[in-house]
Formats: structure tokens, sequence, C-alpha cells
């Protein structure tokens, strides 16, 4: 999970927060706030979850087995590779360790998706067609300035999802119910660009009903319904100069590609003074020249920019490419620009939401915070959450915060394995009902589609919005 | 070994430089410069000037009567204009003076060329075709801090080129030979833009041989035949940004004109780095916001650039430009280009100059200079230089430098009165040759045809010698 | 008239521009420039090279002695170099074969000079006191794309030095004359910071009281008497900018440093606009952050800072270093400045240049340049050249420029081959008659120390010329 | 009254809007929040208002005069100075009309405060000690495109400031109770610098215990308790850059102001990318230079800064004092810095505000807006209501909103004139309820002591929330 921003929400009605920050996003989606409630009021969810959350001995022996996978396997393999980090795009051994115990489970694993070769999607064998369960996991460790470390426990989120996986493809195999279980190996979360964005291009989501996944958490937690990202939605855009090279005696002779640069930043700085004041924009110089006696004729800006909102941020964006053709246009230079990651706002659906936190609760995750997190997608990207219902399991897995080596060192012991257990059993139920009661999928279906309808009327709104002024010309 | 850049370093032998100013524009001019040289020699000026400076009583007569004139009435012109200054575009005193002196001498004076109500053009009544002498007079002070004053003696002028001009228009008539005489009058000659292009254009020129103008200096003197100009080749242009006016609080209503401003400034200096050391440019914000509380929805920039020569010039133009139109591209705005004003290498013709300078030191101009001047035209545009030949005069009318009060003082006193005598009777002279002396005008054509298709010549080599580099797709 | 700036311009009669490289400089350096002129004139040198320059069989043995030496052994060990290329500072195999060949004829090599581990010092055992006549060697190769490559010939500058030192050393030996022979081996050549700067500060040139060096060149050539540089002087300048990293979502908790560089570039795209066009200064970003989501907490500029003289560029190199101290105030950082490299003007000598120049053409260089080249010490710092007499040889040894693969190429045919048996019998030949004549000693002695003391106030009269302007408080 | 832009507040309780804007204030303020919502609490002014605002006929006789006065001859005046605007610092016929007006009723009154002109301190002649009333008057007119205009009414501010002091001057007089009545004419509210410091500081307000203004408004308003202002803190700052000039010719000869001010606008803008969001910094570039043909040798930038707390923007003070010092530092000019004028975050006393609140609906003030705006200060600099108890009144005058043509033609109308009596006569019946009642003056006092209090406790925890990061050595 990237580093987590409080996000100042607007609530509407205790248990639904939205995640409209700023006042324009605020006024544009008033009426979109509006009819959300609404579609949530018309959910009844108390009653839904209260229905489900009650004893159900098939179950909760569905439960009890991935309990029993993690105690007797599955906890050991996560200290395994809490032990053994790998970066994004280079976790050969994760996904070997992770192959071989869904291979043993009666999975067959396809290892690679594109050009990722640290991706996997792994079926059950028997899967008797829809619905279709997907478990996303990943286990990719942070870079720290010491090497590779798992600061955010993504070591964890392969065995707990595979106790899940395994466990319901078991109650499939036991009960010849119709369904289907798929285990989808998504790597290098903590990069970009972002492999899940090439996963779905790639087709590797088709067919999946819903999405479950599993994350460290300093508390047990769960989103507010709506839309929202945890840290503004964001486009990572380099922007790549070439000039011409020459002595520094004769520097008429080249063209200054680094000044391209030095300009681009400068434009970028003179566009803050003139964007609405949420917007986050921030570049380094990746190439920045070879030798000071010779005219660059090559240099690179790397940015992130990020605003709260989509429609604005393309506002954004125009203007940063524009700063960058105009630092060619001055400078006599040439410039690429290459968006090569894009996080959007995602889906957070309460009636996934709420039941899994109620079966945390049930399984023993304790650090309950009661009052739900600003909405945002199951899914880094957002983008995967709009495409699929889901949801992310938060049980409290360690005593630290996000990115730490606390947080890392508390997968090893008592805290982290009682939380990642937590997470297995509640994942694991929360399938089974999906898999076993249709009206429940219909319920999500009805919130997801809602969800959807209601997104594409705020973006409208948003578009309305945002007015640009019309500029004279001048006398 | 480093890079070996020429490097012209302490050396002994003795020697003097002779070349065009920049080491590019010296290697491309090569040719052209060895062909003017055999063009000048093929003239065999020296026997030319020997022949005309001879004794000829009616050329005598001729400038002892411009003499006559300044010492009996236009000296006395001179003191009162000298006294009474106006700047540039409003001489109206100062062109009712010479206008009523003009029209009392059998002159038709018609005021105002085009938009410019200070410009005049005055014919003699009894004009009798070709050939046709034009004599230029300037009439404008210099704007200084405490007031206008004529630190240039502009106020001479008129005087001087009115007394060679009634002393032909007199010789016409009493000889009833064919020929015409005309006296212009040019505004402003110190500001910009500049009066004479908008009168050449306005064909004010049309038809006239030869002209001739004279100018303070503090030695007597004469430019060298060629191509060139007193401090380069100049494009003044003004750069207009218009945005939207916001309030402070919400700039991101508006766009800033000013920042466009300050990118174009930005945009030049990192300009400067790339191009050839010779080049100036320079600017000033004329109009830079009204309020620091309302973003500024109007800027103004104001450039003077220059360069030794007006291919490379036109190079750094496009750098400017573009540096503009990036700027507004980069901050939202708009952009007008104004180029008000153009200064250009002009023509000088030995086959006049070294004439008039021949007739200057007969008439008894002193503190000669034998070492000709580097070339310059005779209007400070250079463009009227090429086309129409001429000269200007310059005696030693002050002991002190341009632009200065007491250039100013010495108008009034022996040492400006004596040159102002001098130049109007070496004016005089040399019309009357090239009035009577077919042979001498078809020498003079030849030569400003000659230097017409070498300066062709010389603005192709230069155009091949300012090749811009190819600039590669980036990868 | 608008102020009249000096523009050399088209002119016609013939002549050659010998000079300071700017005006100021060229006004300052009037005076310098005479005596140097009455200096040289009084040296006689025409008469003292055709004196020695004539038949004089010891000398010419020992010239032969240096061509069988490169004909039998030291082609071979050039060709060698030239094939195993190795860059600055990593040159360990070449000096391996040099030291072992210094060895094998009597030379006590001490590899190690300061925190230089390829420089070495080779004294012969049976030094016998003053004169000690010093031999530079340089070897390392160019940083190509492809690879380290000889486009310099450093390769045989080892083989010539060698070739000559151990002719003059046998000479020594046989004749039991006074006199020492050293070679030093000189490491990193095209690289900054300059070795021999270090070299020359750890006293590895102490002693000596001639130093010679050969280097590749296109033609036979000397440099004429005087101060000067091939590339003007050079400042090497690290600016290493510190700030605070923070999150990319809260800017304000940290301080950015690649700002601080980026307002130093800035900062020197302004400078331009205010010094003497002859100023070349560039600049790389060797750092310029890490992820475009943390702010910048170092980031590093580079640069080159050049002038044609050593005075003004002083006054740039504050303007750049005020720049930097500004960068780091406007935003918050902090600023290291590290002056990793000064290239200077060096001396050269005509006492030393014409006999090695006639030399070289008695042994058979070809393709000879008549005119001398500009002025430059026969080291790339210019510091070596002020504290040591010397002289560099240049026979013709390619057909090709500096750099290039050609040249390369060139070392290892006979147009290389021959050219370097000419340099080290020149240099063997002009060492014996240094060392044999002392009044010839004396008179190099007389050239150095005119050439001292009329650079010290060449320097005196440059300090007046620049002054700098005074700048009145705001009202 | 500036322009409002609409703050985001952090609700307590029913009745109190606090205006900490940021997340880091309200952090910081939590608990001087709570501490004031317990002081406000603690007043239980409902019941003070309701014991106030009863049936009281001598508070009625006061009230029915103040009307009495507005309707025979203070709406003619009021309308007369609509119809003559005058700007600010320029009211000389404005201040006359008042002046004359208050003379005849009884007043002493001085024109000119310190260097203010057209302020002016009314005393009425029979004064008779504490406690002092004071009743601010404004009459500035707006600067528009077409000419002053009185698009804010402060036109009618003084009428109905003299209707409350007369009425309350004659009841003085007629019951010859203690007491003493003050009109302040302060000019220029729409101007900076802010006249009432000056005012302050030359004790203009000194001995006066309660001060009352009104003020134009869409609405009828009152502010909530605390402290807070309309347009975040304010700091007017002109930067002023000197350098030395020079004919473009030789720029090298001087150093430019105008590099200076363009500096400080690029260090603005990079000083953006690191300060907290809610900031905001504008200039505009007053003097750019004189012509492009010489270095301009005197530039000026002129900032407004603003920070929603005056604790933080201080620390922006510093970066863009430090970026102006850079911006000489790097340029070679020097600079000045004055910080021409300052507006903060002033005191709203509850205690008042709802009392004249009452008042303004018993007096038949229309378009009631019962939630009470976010706090600020009666004087538009904050620092004045820090100094002095006081409460500006807000009827509904102008269907319009500030700042427009409509309002000020509302000001002619039954819309303005209704409200404007509603003012004089809530303002007359609060100061009567100030003069009679000790123990509301003593409430009064006990809430702006303890505002007092708070605010110094604020300002602390606010130091303590803004760390600056600490930056190491580069190295």
């Amino acid at each position: 999970m990237k580093n987590r921003i409080c996000k100042l929400a607007l609530m509407i009605a205790a248990g639904i927060a939205h995640a409209q920050e700023t006042p324009t996003e605020r006024d544009a989606a008033r009426d979109v706030v509006r009819k959300m409630g609404e579609l949530e009021k018309s959910l009844d969810l108390p009653k839904v979850v209260a229905g489900l959350d009650t004893a159900n001995p098939p179950r909760e022996q569905v439960a009890a087995r991935a309990r029993e996978l993690m105690q007797t396997e599955l906890l050991a393999l996560a200290d395994d590779l809490t032990k053994h980090p790998e970066i994004g795009f280079e976790e050969f051994r994760s996904i070997d360790k992770l192959a071989a115990y869904l291979k043993q489970h009666g999975f067959e694993v396809t290892i690679g998706v594109g050009k990722l070769k640290t991706a996997f999607v792994a079926k059950y064998k028997n899967n008797r067609g829809a619905p279709t369960l997907g478990v996303i996991v990943e286990y990719d460790a942070l870079r720290g300035t010491k090497g590779p470390f798992h600061g955010d426990q993504h070591s964890a989120q392969g065995p707990v999802g595979m106790a899940a996986a395994v466990a319901i493809a078991e109650a499939l195999e036991k009960s010849k119910m119709p369904g289907s279980v798929v285990v989808i190996g998504t790597p290098a979360e903590e990069m970009m660009p972002p492999a899940k964005i090439d996963m779905l291009e790639a087709g590797a989501f088709q067919g999946i009903d819903v999405l479950v996944r599993s994350h460290s958490s300093p508390a047990t937690t769960r989103p507010a319904a709506g839309f929202g990202s945890c840290c503004l939605n964001i486009d990572g855009v380099k922007y790549t100069f070439s000039g011409a090279p020459s002595h520094q005696m004769t520097p008429w002779a080249g063209r200054n590609a680094l000044e391209g640069v030095i300009h681009l930043f400068n434009g970028v700085d003179a566009i803050r003074g003139n964007i609405r004041p949420e917007a986050r924009i921030q570049g380094i110089i990746s190439e920045g020249g070879a030798a000071p006696n010779v005219v660059p004729d090559r240099a690179v800006g790397d940015f992130y920019i990020r605003y709260p909102d989509e429609v604005y941020l393309a506002q954004i964006r125009d203007m940063v490419d524009n700063a960058a053709k105009a630092a060619a246009l001055a400078t006599g230079t040439k410039v690429k620009i290459d968006n090569y990651g894009r996080d959007r706002d995602g889906f957070s659906l309460a009636s996934l939401a709420e039941l899994g936190f109620a079966y945390l609760k049930r399984y023993g995750a304790d650090q309950i915070k009661e009052e739900p997190d600003t909405p945002s997608g199951y899914d880094e990207t957002g983008l995967v959450s709009r495409a699929v219902p889901g949801i992310g399991f938060s049980a409290h897995t360690s005593n630290a915060t996000y990115h730490t080596y606390e947080m890392e060192a508390d997968a090893l012991t008592e805290v982290g394995h009682k939380g990642f257990v937590a997470d297995a059993q509640a994942m694991a139920a929360l399938l089974y009902d999906f898999l076993t009661h249709p009206e429940y999928r219909a319920l999500v279906k009805r919130e997801f589609e809602g969800q959807k309808s209601l997104f594409d009327e705020y973006l409208e709104a948003l578009k309305k919005a945002y007015v640009k002024p019309s500029i004279p010309d001048p006398r």
C-alpha cells in the first residue's frame, strides 16, 4: 500500500464516508453523494450482514480449514518469504514457492503474463464454471537503503490468499457445487509501471466475479463505500529531451537537452501558482548530461503528477505536457512524453466490506477501528476495482506503520501471525458466502453497477465544474 | 591534448587586424572581401578624386554660395534650433522654421509623409528632370534627464543641407542644366520605429540618384567602402502577453500574463548559452501587472536583439520568437509579436566618400582622421543606403563625443560653426560634381551595383555558413 | 547617431591579426606585448639555433641511438600499448610495461605519487647532479562510446620519451659528464582533476631544469613564444546541494536539493547576459534526485567555467559561486563548492621551441607548418610550464585530427612510426644540447625568467582593466 | 471589506464557528478551540442577550433618535457621498461633509492623524470620562476602471456612525451620565498601507472601551466568536533592486536589476513547491526597466504573501525575503525590502456580536442569516480588534455582492436605506447598553481578555507545530 495520507472526507450518514476532497469536488459531487447515500441505504446492509454472519457450519468448516493450512504450513511459508525479500519484477524465488504450493494443492499454474515474468495465474483443476472467485496475491518487497525488505508484509499475502483458495477449492471438490477459484499473482505493487494494469489489459481478470486480497495493517479496518484512492490520482510521466552535442567551446553548434529539462522544471514551478492547491507535482532529473565540456544532447525528467480527482488531473497533465513542449520549443530540442504509470480512484463496495469486516471480528482480529476509512479500491491502480467487484482484508497485523522495518519484524511474530490467520479465515468465509448465496452476489452486483453509473455522473459533473478561463488575443 | 580551439593569444609579430567581425563571418566572406577589393581597385579612385578635386570655378562658386548662406543666415538658424530642442515625432517648431526657409528659397514643401507628421519633402520649383540630388536633414533632439537637448547636433543638419540645396538650386536655375534637387526632412532618428523605413516604403526616396547628409563628429572622417553598421543589426520586438484575471485567492480561475513574460526572459537567458557570443539580446518589462492581489492578465516585454550580421540575426530572432511562443504555451497565455524596429547593415561607397573627404579637407575641416572608419550606411537603418547611393559628411564639429551636453554646447561656438560651414561647402561641391559629371555618376552607380551584387553573394555565403544542428527524435 | 560601438567590418586592406584574444586583454597587454617582443628579439634566436643545429657528431650519436631504440624495441612497445588502451587513473598495465623497460635500462622506478597510483618517477641510477633533464610521458586512453581507445596516441609518448631518456643516460654514462635524467609518468591527462598539479604540489618536478614531452599531431609544428592555452583558462567546479527528504504528499516537510541545482543553472543563465562574451560556462546535473515521489535531498551540478584569462575568470567564478550560494539561500538548502580542476595559461619558450622545431625538420618530420601556433604551455594545466621551462615536440604523426579513431589507427602505421622516431631523435638532440651547452641553458633561463616577470605585469594590468561596477543602495 | 472567500470551518458546537483552516492549524488549535468553547459557554450569552434585548424605554429613545437623524438628514448625506466617490487617501470632500456635520452636533474635530491627511478624530465636547464609546467610520471609494465608485457602500458608514454617535451624545448630555463618545474617521480601507495601523500606532484608539462600525452586506449577519480574517493573513512587501546601467553593447559594465526581480519571481515559483498549499503568493513588476538598449539599473517587484495563520506566514515571508536576497546575490545587485502592509487575524466577541445581531433583527433588518459567519475582526487589519473590543454591524443593505456597481446603486434605494437605518439603530442601542450596564461591560471585557490569552496560547501551539526540517551539510 502506498503511503496513506489522511483525507478530509465529507460525512453524509453514519458509516459512509465519501472521498470528495476539494471544495469544487464536494460541490460538483453533491448530487452524486446524495444518490450514493440512497443507493447504500437501499441495500439494507446491516440486515444482510446480520443474516450471513450467523451460525453456518459449512462456512465454519471452510474457515477452519483455512486456519489449519495457515497454522500447519503457510505461516512457515510466510516467514520464509519475509526472510527472502525480492523487489518488484524480480520475485522469482517467491513465485517458485507459491507456484509449488498451488500445484501441490491441485492448481494449474501459468507463470508469466505478457511481458511480466513474475506474474502468474493459477486455476483450480476441477473448476466448475461460474461464479468465479479470484484471489489476488502480491509478493514484492520494498527497496530499502540496506537492500530489499518486507516492510509492507506482502510476504504474507500469498500464504493468506492460498489458504482461502485451497480451502474453497476443497469445498468445491467435496460438494461438487458449480463454481471456480483462481489465484492471481501480481508482481511489483510498489513500482511503476503498475503491473496490474498490464494484467487487466492482458485479460488476466476476465471472467472473475469477485476479487479479494489481504494487506498488512496497523488496525483492523474496512473502507467506506464509494470512490477514492489512498493518495490522489497519479500520472507517472517521463519527459525525454534530445538535442545535439557540441564541444563547450562552440555551444552554438549544439542544442542543450538539459536546458530543455530545466525549462520544464521552471515551467512546472510557474504552473503551481496557477492551479488548485491540492495538486502535487514533483520531478527528478534522472539523466542530466554526461560531461560539463560537452553540450548535453540527452536529458530526462521523471514526474509524478497528482490530484484528488482525475478530471482536473487531466487539465494539469495538459499543462505539464505543454510546459514540456514549450521547453523543447524554447531550447530548440525535441521531447518525448511517456505516461508510464496511472493510478486512479477505485471503487469500494460496502456489501463486501461490511461482511468482510464482520468476519474479521468473528475470527479474532483485534485493534478494531469501528469508523470506516475513506473509500479506495482494493488495488493500488484503482482501475482493476472498477472492472471487477472486490474487497481487501485488513486485519491488525502490525503495531507499526507501513513501509517500516518494524512492520517487517512483526510479520514474524504473534502479532503478524494472528492477523494473517484472521485474514485467511475471513477471506475464506466471505468467498464461501459469495459462492453459495446467489442473492448476495446479486446485491454486490447491484452496488457495483450503481457505483459505476454514479461514477460516470460524477465525472460529468466534475467536467462541468472545471471551466477553463478564456484568454483574449493580446491587443 | 584537449580539443584545440584556436586561441588568438600573445603573439609577437606586429600587424593590423582588418576583417569581418566574427570568425564565421570572416570565413564566409573571404571571397566577397576579395572581390570587393578587386571592385574597389578597379574604380581607380585616387585618380578619379584627383581629377575632380582640382581647380573648377563653377564648383567653387556653388561652394562659396553655400558658405555665404551659412554665414549670413543659416548658422543663426542652427543656433536657434539648438536652443529649441524637440524630441522625435514632435519636431513641429523645427520643421516650421526649415519649411519656411525652403519656401522662401523657391522650394515647394509637403509636410507629412504617411503617418509621420513631422516628415517633409521639399522639391525645388524649377527642377528639370534627372539626375535628382537628395539631401536628407534630421532635426530631432535627444531625450535627456533634464529634458530634450541637441547632444548630437541634429539642429545643424537642416541648415547645412539647405545651404547646399539652395546653392545647387540657384546653380541649376542660372545654368538651366537638366537636374533636380530635393530636401527630405526625416524625423525621429533617435527613436524606434525608424521613420526613414516608413518613408522609404512610402516612396519618399523614389527617383533620387544620390543622397547626402551631414552629421556632427569629434573628427573629420569618412567610412571605408563596404557593408556595415555602427552597432550591429537590430530587431526591436515587443512581446505582449494576455491571460485571464482572477483574485489572488483563486488564481486557478485566471492565467498569469506576467509569468508569460518572465518565462520569455528565462527562455532568452537560456538561449544565450547556445548562440554565438557576439549576439546582444536585452529586454525590459514595460507592463508587469497592475496589483499584487489580481492575477496579471496583461504584460509586455520589449527587446532589442542584435547580431553583427542579419543572417544569423534571423536565426536568433526565430529562437526568441519561439521562446515567446513557448512561454505562452507553458503558461496558458497568448502572445502577440510586434517587430517594431529593424536596423541593418548599410552600404558605403568609396566613390562618394573619398571625394567628400577630399572636399572636407579642401574647405577647411580640421582634426582629420586619415584612416577610414569601418563601413556603415549613411542612414541609421541601413536600408535606405541599400536603396539609394549616398554619403554622410562628417566634419569635425565638436571636441566632445556623441550624445553629450558638451557636443550640444559646441554647436553654438566656433568649433561647431566652422565644421558646419565645411560640411555645407563639401556637400554642395560633391553634389555639383555629381550633377555635372556623367562619368562620375556612372562610376558611383557601378560601385553601388557592384556592392549590391556582392552583398547578395555575402548573404548567400552566410546562409551556408550558419548550419543548424539536426536533432534526432528522443529515444 | 546611435552610440557607436566599434565594429570591425568589411574592410579591404590585407593584413594579419596578431593580438590578445579579447579587446580588453589586448588593450591591457599592449605594453607587455611590446616588452615581450623586445625580449624575444634580444635572444637573437635565429643565430642561436643556427649555431646549434649544425654538424655535431656526439649529438648525432645520441639521436641515432634514440632512433635505434625506437626501431628495434620501442615502436613495438608503442603498438602494444595502442592495442591495450586504458583510461586515466587505471593505466596499470601500461605503466607496468614502461616501468619494466626503464628498469631494464638502468632506471630506478618509484610507482605512485601521493594518491596517484599510476604516476611514477624513474631516475637514472648513475645520475650526476645538475643539470637535470626531465621527460614527461603520458599513457592514458580516451573514453569512447565503444570503450577506451588511443585516439590521441598517448600510447607512443612513453616509447618516444624513453628512447630519448635512455640515449641520454647512455651518453651520460659513457662521458661521465655531470647531469641527470628523469622520466616522469603522468597519468590521466584527459581527465579531471589534473594529475600533474597534484604531482607538482607533491614535488615530483622539483630540481628539474628542463622538461620535454611529445604529442601526436596532424602537422609538424611548434608554438610561438608567450603565454596561452589551447582552450581558455578553466575552473572545474562541483556544486553539491543537500536538502531534506519528504514524501511528495507533504513537500513542506522537506527541502528540495534539486531545486537548488536548477536555481544554480538559472542563475548561470542570467549571468551570461552580464559578462563578457568570450566566457564559456556549462554544466551537467550528475545527481538529480532518486524518485519522483520523494523530495530530492541531494543533487549535484558539475560545471566547467572558462575565460581567455585567469583574472576575469576569477570574477566569473565569484559570480557562479554566488549564484550557488544564492540558490541554497532561496531554496532553504545547503551547498558545498568543490573546485576540483584548474587549467591556466602556460608559458612557451621560443628558445626551446625553435631549436626543437629545427631538429624535427633535421630528423625527417614532414608536413611542416612554418607559421608558429599560438603560444600554450607544454602541459595541459599550464601551471607546470610556469614552474619549469620546457617544450613539447609535435612531429606529424597522423593524417587525422585529435580524438579520432583514425588517429589511433595511424599510430600503428608508417605515418605514426615515422613521426614518433623523429620526435624521439629531436628530443634526444635538444636534451643533449641543453646538457652540454651552459650558454644555451642560460639563454633558456633568461627567456623563462623574462616571461615570468612579464606575466606578473600582465596579470597586474588585467586586474586594473577589469573594474567592477559599483551598485548604489536601492532607494 | 476585502473579497471574502469562503472558509471551511471546523464546527464545534452550534452557534460557534472557528476558523482553523488547515489540518495543522486544527490539530495545533484543538486545545485552544476546546477552551474557547468553554469560555463562550461560561458567558451564558443567550441569557445575557435576552436580558438586554427587552423593553427598555431610554434605549428605545436613543435608537429612535438615531433613526430620526438618518431619515431627516443623514440618508441624504449618504446619497450625496455615494454620488461623489473619492478613492483612499484623497477623501477630502467626504471628510469635509462629515466633519461639518459633527461640528454642527457638538463634536470637536481634529483632521489629520500623523501623515494621514484624511483621517480625523471627533470628540463630543461634553464627554464625561469612562466608559468611552468609539465609532469608526470609513468613506473611501473603490478604484474602478471607469473611475472611483462606492461598490462597497463606505459612503453610508459616516452617516450611520454619526447617527448613533449623535444620539448617544445627546443622551449623555441629557442624562449627565459619565461616559464619552468619539467618532474616528479612518481613510483608505481599500488600500495599502493600512491607515488603521498608523492610527493605532499614533494612539488614535487610546482609551476607547469599545469600537463599533457598520458595513454593507448582502445579508444580515454576525461573526462567530474567535480569531480569524476574511482572506488570510497578509504581508504586502515591495522588493526594490538596484544595479548599474550600461549600454546594451557592453552589458558587463552594468548589473541588471530586472534580472534581480525575475530571479525573485523564479525563486517564489520554486518556493511554492515546498510550502503548505494554503499559501498564496503573488506579485507584479511595477518597474521593469526603461529602455531595451540600456541595462536596467532599477526594478521593483510588489507582492502579497498570504497564509491562514501568521505563524507559518512568517516562515513563508522569510523564504520570500531569502529569495530576494538570493536574487541580489546571484545577479550582483542590491535589494531593499519594504513590508508596507500587514493584515492579521482579528478577534470577534460573541458578547457584542450576539447582542448587535439581536438589535439588527429588532430594528427591522431583513434577509437574516441565522448561522454565524466565521470569526473575523471588525477591522480589516485585524490588529485594531486585538487592541480594543468591538463589533461590526452588517444589516442587509444590498441584493448584490461586494465591490459591484449594483451594490453602489442599492445604496441609493430603499434596500440600502432600510439597512442603513437598522444599522444606525442597532449601533445606538448596543452602545447605550454598553454605556449603562457595567456588568455587560465586564462580560465583554472578560471575553476579550479570555480570547487574548487563548490567542497567545494558539500562537505558541502553532509555533510548535511548524517545525522546520533540518538540513545536513552536503557530503
